[in-house]
């Protein structure tokens, strides 16, 4: 059985490292020779707009998946009508666009930030009338890791961030005033098997995250029914297979939907030893219909994200339930090269980890 | 940093996967191509006795080890000139002759069954008065998975064995009445620190392995202490470095040494999903000189082997707990092609879910 994935980064090298125990086979496509996952898994380097190139890859695939959602929508369509492509181009093309998204999830019932498109320096205008300040001015499309996006504070903001991104689609967003940010990570299988991941709080630093704790502190059980009933909505609406991510901000008891990830998500790399069955196994296992794995947290875990650090492997290990995740990319500043996963039995033995883990980044 | 493994076998491809996340890249030395760890990372094909293509291997590699105990000393002494090799050849060198390896253990004070070396039909009879019947004869050099070796329960018996193995250096050994056979898994770092795992109990049927119970049902701290004590001395011995594996006869609240492995070994394969530090990772930490991690068990874990057959996958892992491990090798009667490791909080929900797994074999 061999799964083709689209994009070779450190996503798809996890996959890669969670499916070569099932038995499975993996080739990869990316514009890039140097990506990650070529280094243990074929690597076809190419262009998405290549549709020879595209259709040589979907040649013995059994079944293609992604690993970043901006993959051209009418690639994983033209793959589709040769092998199945999980999760469904309908899921990347609602997560590619913010208004559509945001549109999409409020249509579901679900509570999203107030937000306008913006395509002209009137509709900005117009629309910071209704939502005041602060607001947050994004691209639509591309964004990712706090890239193409301005905080609106003040007055004598708006006309630098207009000079930043203006001239492309945009969405005004109201600011809200949460407490934290948590996200949802879900799986549905081909067979419609769901399975919910418990809800994590992350932070973020310069639009990157940073950090994800798992469980949530403090996670209620009533916030974590809010997130799945409202994610099996998504889910079954866009008839989803595979692991998806929702960012969510937490305001008081109530969850308001920031952005969805059709794939597996650095919130949920904690998995892979803070929970039975990684999302890298199950989402693997959703896309070949098998059965989903267990997905309770097994103890409490962190993740910490390295981004443009590389701690000397033996301090960090030196730090008792601190497993290293190293991508194989070089090192460059402000790049997500690697993840420590921090495990203990209790929130207050794990608080220690990490502080001692965090002394070292 | 990258490390050179003698063989690629499943050991070998569960070596890189542990590996490939702390950032180690792998280079692998087979007699076959189609040997599965060459699946995943770089694999020269080579015969043992040709130094060019050993001195070739070595170069690059930081560090080199070995992933099964029939690797000729001569070559990692050759390469041991040229880069660290671990465990050290002596290890190696005791654990390839089983008189040697008893004549080792018994001298460091750990017992043994009773032995006599066999070279000739007169050694075997003389042998056998001495333990009288039943007692089992075997190979001293290149036994494993209870090849090469014969059990003499009657006279009757004595003739078809010298015939089968009579010709090469043998060893005869008392029988031990033993209650259960259990194994320790032991990991000494360049450092000196050393890490032990629980006992497992195991079950073997036609010769190999089938199955281990970690933690080893109704394990004691005694009859742990006991298992830790004489291993530190053979660490020691040996200034060991790397995972090492002795497999014992229990027989009352005593253990009596019955082989070693100086490498990763099968009944440690639960330690993957079942202890916070894999066998695999913490080998690699130890020739790196890295901090040992917890080799505690996180519950209780069984794990099943698969020898020549396939169960569906999706059946597998229809079973709460169960993890699958399929090494990429095409399917032979009796050939090792996988194995299943099932985990849970308790040994009662523990013994339940192995026997649905079992159902299945």
């Amino acid at each position: 059985m061999r799964i083709g994935v689209l994009g070779a980064g450190q996503l798809g090298r996890m996959l890669a490292l969670a499916g070569l125990p099932l038995g499975l086979e993996f080739r990869f496509f990316d514009t890039t020779a140097e990506a990650p996952a070529g280094q243990l898994a074929e690597l076809q380097v190419g262009s998405y707009d290549d549709p020879t190139a595209l259709a040589g890859f979907a040649e013995g695939c059994d079944c293609i998946t992604y690993e970043f959602e901006n993959v051209p929508v009418g690639a994983t369509r033209f793959l589709a009508e040769r092998v199945p492509v999980y999760p469904p181009p309908q899921a990347l093309e609602v997560a590619q666009d913010r208004v559509v998204e945001k549109t999409f999830l409020g249509g579901l019932g679900l509570p999203t930030p107030v937000f306008y498109p913006v395509l002209s320096k009137n509709d900005l205008l117009d629309g910071l009338e209704r939502t005041g300040l602060p607001a947050v001015l994004k691209t639509r499309t591309l964004g990712y890791d706090g890239k193409g996006q301005r905080v609106l504070r003040e007055q004598a903001d708006i006309d630098p961030a207009w000079t930043a991104l203006g001239g492309q689609p945009l969405i005004l967003e109201g600011w809200v005033p949460f407490e934290r940010e948590v996200s949802s990570l879900a799986v549905r299988s081909r067979s419609g098997e769901t399975a919910f991941y418990p809800l994590v709080e992350n932070t973020h630093r310069e639009g990157i995250l940073r950090q994800s704790w798992a469980p949530a502190p403090a996670l209620s059980p009533e916030l974590q029914a809010q997130a799945e009933a409202y994610t099996l909505r998504v889910l079954e609406r866009l008839e989803y297979v595979g692991v998806l991510a929702i960012e969510w901000f937490q305001v008081g008891g109530q969850l308001l939907a920031n952005e969805m990830a059709p794939r597996v998500h650095n919130s949920g790399h904690w998995t892979i030893e803070g929970a039975e069955t990684s999302q890298f196994e199950n989402h693997l296992r959703a896309l070949l219909g098998w059965p989903l794995g267990a997905s309770l947290s097994r103890g409490h875990a962190a993740m910490l994200n390295l981004i443009g650090q590389q701690p000397e492997a033996a301090r960090v290990l030196a730090v008792p339930g601190a497993h290293l995740h190293w991508y194989g990319k070089a090192l460059k500043p402000g790049r997500k090269v690697g993840h420590i996963t921090v495990r203990a039995d209790s929130a207050e033995v794990l608080a220690e980890r990490v502080a001692a883990v965090g002394a070292l980044l």
